[in-house]
């Protein structure tokens, strides 16, 4: 590879202001090995939160990556316990990396149960679910909502911490001795929670670009075998593309 | 209740001939006690195999119903296996059933492992994700792929048929002793399937009509305490509505 | 069907105040489409709370069921939590529905953990064994004793509910948005309750009243082959029948 | 104890014959250390495969125990897979021994994954229901019927044992690594069931002795908190005795 | 078997002292049915509390086994929750019973949830892998610490007492109905804390010995298939000896 | 971090050859943005293959991570399938990253059910072992033993590919659309398998030296709260150190 991998970062939400917060912590943590391309989708949920909204960022992200005409070599999907991963995988062949994921593999290495702190209590449940059909629930010991919602997370960074830092050591208590960050919106607060809590803090986009980029190193590309079989091989084919699905009148 | 409650059955994909056969059903199923009206999705797949297109399904048929400005007293997600209940129960306060739930649970009332047959390979998966996450993927002996895809359901009645006894007989092997159609396009078979079998084969559409009329009955409505708490109080909202979500140019 | 589905409905004790209880409650859930059945235990515990009982009644019931001369559609059992349901299902052909299964699944569609109220605190081990084995454990948020033995839930009207809303309170708490009423006892408080806690509280007669209904409806029957196999196919019979089984010196 | 303990060995069924035979391997097995005292239902199936009469053994051996007027220190149940053990559990202060349990907790100390091999298909599912409620389903490959129904083994001994070596070997494939004998009827089998296959081949009443008479000697007692508190505790109660619980007209 | 069986006990760490603390209790359980011979790993931590030293003592302990000289026909590891079973199984055709399991195994007769106290917080990790990896971490309601090191029990038996008590009061409240003494060194405080609780405590040395003694008497070895093969089986082999494992210089 | 970072990469037998193959693995994996260092146990088996010696080289690579003298940054442990992460992450406060999880994790990502072809049968129950504990078997569709040893991978490549091949076609007809070579020894097979069956086909050492590169990357340390406290904190401790553990006559 003379030339560095393209890692699409995908922000599950309308808001360019985040995905460039996100873009911002994928090249910190891929530390110029990796060119990060940020994608924000034309439509859907300025911000996602619970189940409806987590719907539209799934067919909202993957319509965005499958509009992407620039080539890429892995896709990052940022947004935190949503859901979307398998489609995203059965219409690439790029490897494709879910925060939530990658997050919660690192998680594993460093401790015996990771925590996941996240934002309104609503949105508890489609984490849950997340982990749960990834096959690691067993090792979550909670998830807590620090009752931030995305669109007040900047609004005052220590009110912020401060509840970050009461979720987490409910966690502790319930026997994480990990925390995961449970929203792309959290980054940059990762190092001042390690400090406040005394276990490790893992930051989600941080570990899906690491994990990314290792994909791309190693040379590995999803299975088109089984469950994500590419579409016009399941069936009989109907001329419509993906990315031109949302119908215009 | 001085009038017959009206149930929507929402086809998951884009056929209208589908969803005609998918009203017919549910209007036998429910033998004039139920008003069915069917839906189908504005925008989406014509047929809806594997991951990519059950999520676009999921939104497709939620804005289908959103947008839907008549009286209606509780949704049939029609869909056999693909996401999105979920997501309509956070939007919704009438009950909302999935006929890959409801067909379940009849099944474990007549015996102690059921089988699915289904259409292609690659629709497996996404059906034991959905059974897991409802919580009886337990009393699921497997899910068999009769390899004859949604839109060629119709061309040749008897190979349909005989497809559907293979995947069965290979489930009862597997220990299953009640087998569900999993699919709403196997509609009118299950009759002949149960003769051939010597099991009970319950079609999946008709489960869920009786399990929608039933909840309209004993007058309960999905839960808005936790996980479906309806979105406007899950966070501060923005004005756009799910029902308006394609965008126009 | 000309005439309505006759459905029996077994209380699992010898109280024949509670069973006309449960006959009303059956008869108001089923509002005239079915007829009800009342059936009462010829001998057996005058109420079942724990282990040693449950076994009692499991087979009282299937003796009162087996010695029932009238035609009959279809089974409920009325007694929650308690064992029995299987060795209905192998003695019968007709749809055997346990109200403990029944309300779990119409839960199950209402919200993501149901909590049961119980009465005694002996009482909870069997329902969670029960749940476990109908598959649905994962879906049960607890089992909450009130306290309130079965004989004394009609002393004192306001402590019997003012006991329910405590364990009730207790299960929402642990992450129940859904509550099941787990006796068929307490019969009638389901509506006080849900306006109290805020929640859909569902009544487990009335449940399986409704899917005892819908499966004579759709014409399904208990499966025979596996596991309810009929006994006298299972084994060389020795001429014994069931319905007289308690011997007469 | 100056005496040696005596541990009632309970026949699930009423065929004297087969209480004889199982007396005789719990001799045997406890080898004078304990005094064995058979006890044989007063009512209830000769034989017992399937549900249906295995509720029926759980209530009838607990009427035996019940009425047994002689001192005893040990419970030993030996229907193999059948429902009761709880109750007993619940009805008594001495401790239970169910042969289920015993053989599977011997056979997880000789290897990773036992078999069992036992008579007719019915009676598979309720053995699985019993090891899984006794937490130890995750360790059992797999339960295979040799269709050799309890009123037939002793018929013809080769054909018998021609019958299991079958069914074990299936198990060995499935990957087991130790056999339990899953049916009192067929003692004095494991010594060439063992030479044939090549693995430990447990006997389930000799490992059940064992324990019973290793409860014994360590002077523990049933717990009587929480599931098995005794019934006077958990309720008013009203004066009916279990061991007189068959109503005489 | 014209003598007493030969039961080896190996202590898992090096303090001879509570080596022949352990032989105590297991003469006291084997009530001279059975000669009980103490080993003590002749390197290895001086007691052993959390992951790193657990692996030491399982090599350790198998080391001082493989050098044992005498006939033997049993073999208790007295370590509670440390790890190696498995390797001891693969090494020897005498059956081995480790104290984690065989108390474990006593605790499912006698209740139905049973609880852990153990020494120092670090060891819980570890005897919860324990617990699962045999396959009935599901009947356990927890493992809790008494805050007292294995060096520190002998200190102040009034406090190491009423530590234990804290801890199993704890253990009720999480639902346990029995206690096991969750390290060797607890030996000879059951029957206090069983007063003081008022629930069955077991001794998990006691256990052990009772099902090491029942196998011998029943004839039974360690399975050879499978998963404990025998090494010079599973691969050519390179003459080395495990008994002369550790190197000398 | 101005330099590269330093990763041990331990092998878990004691011979050289194989170390210096999976350096080279390494090597190319990280593609020189990691220092790899080599580390050879003192002792222990030349080859490791079940669980007697899976446990000596739990020890073994203890003892000589311990024993090295220079600074490093994370290790990773080179045994697929062996025990010993826990101890190792108790002993350290740099990051460890055993192959059996890393190579899980990223097979996670490409593929829905991922399979495992190791060597000799025995050593498949400790590989299955692994994986549960680390909270991923769920995730796998089988583990199938080539019958190739570890000691005769070299001798006829032709042979052992042909071996991996069926193990691999085996496992994909059982679900898997990944495959995890289960052995370092396997090193370089990767790309030759994944052209032969048509899935991806990961590398373990390649797959660990990766994410050990991203923890380093992220300054992530293992945690010490909770099950790797570090033994000094643990417990008084005794003045032994894991790294003279082997003790000199």
């Amino acid at each position: 590879m003379s030339q560095r991998p393209v890692v699409l970062v995908v922000n599950c939400n309308t808001n360019r202001v985040m995905t460039e917060q996100i873009v911002a912590i994928a090249e910190s943590a891929s530390n110029q090995t990796t060119k990060i391309v940020g994608v924000t989708p034309a439509w859907g949920p300025s911000s996602a939160e619970g189940y409806a909204e987590s719907y539209v960022t799934a067919v909202a992200t993957m319509d965005a990556v499958l509009s992407h005409r620039e080539h890429f070599d892995a896709v990052v999907m940022a947004g935190y316990g949503e859901h979307g991963r398998e489609g995203m995988r059965q219409a690439l062949r790029q490897p494709v990396v879910d925060i939530t994921e990658a997050s919660a593999y690192f998680a594993c290495l460093l401790g015996r149960r990771f925590g996941v702190v996240t934002t309104v209590p609503a949105a508890v449940a489609g984490i849950e679910d997340s982990l749960a059909v990834a096959g690691v629930l067993a090792r979550c010991a909670g998830v807590a909502a620090s009752k931030v919602s995305v669109s007040h997370i900047a609004d005052d960074q220590a009110r912020t911490f401060a509840a970050l830092e009461t979720a987490g050591r409910e966690l502790l208590l319930r026997g994480a001795d990990v925390i995961v960050l449970g929203c792309a919106g959290f980054a940059g607060l990762d190092k001042a929670l390690e400090s406040s809590l005394g276990v490790p803090v893992l930051d989600s986009v941080a570990c899906a670009v690491q994990m990314a980029h290792s994909l791309v190193c190693l040379d590995k590309r999803t299975s088109k075998v089984g469950a994500f079989t590419p579409m016009d091989e399941a069936k009989p084919w109907t001329g419509r593309k993906l990315g031109e699905m949302p119908p215009t009148p």
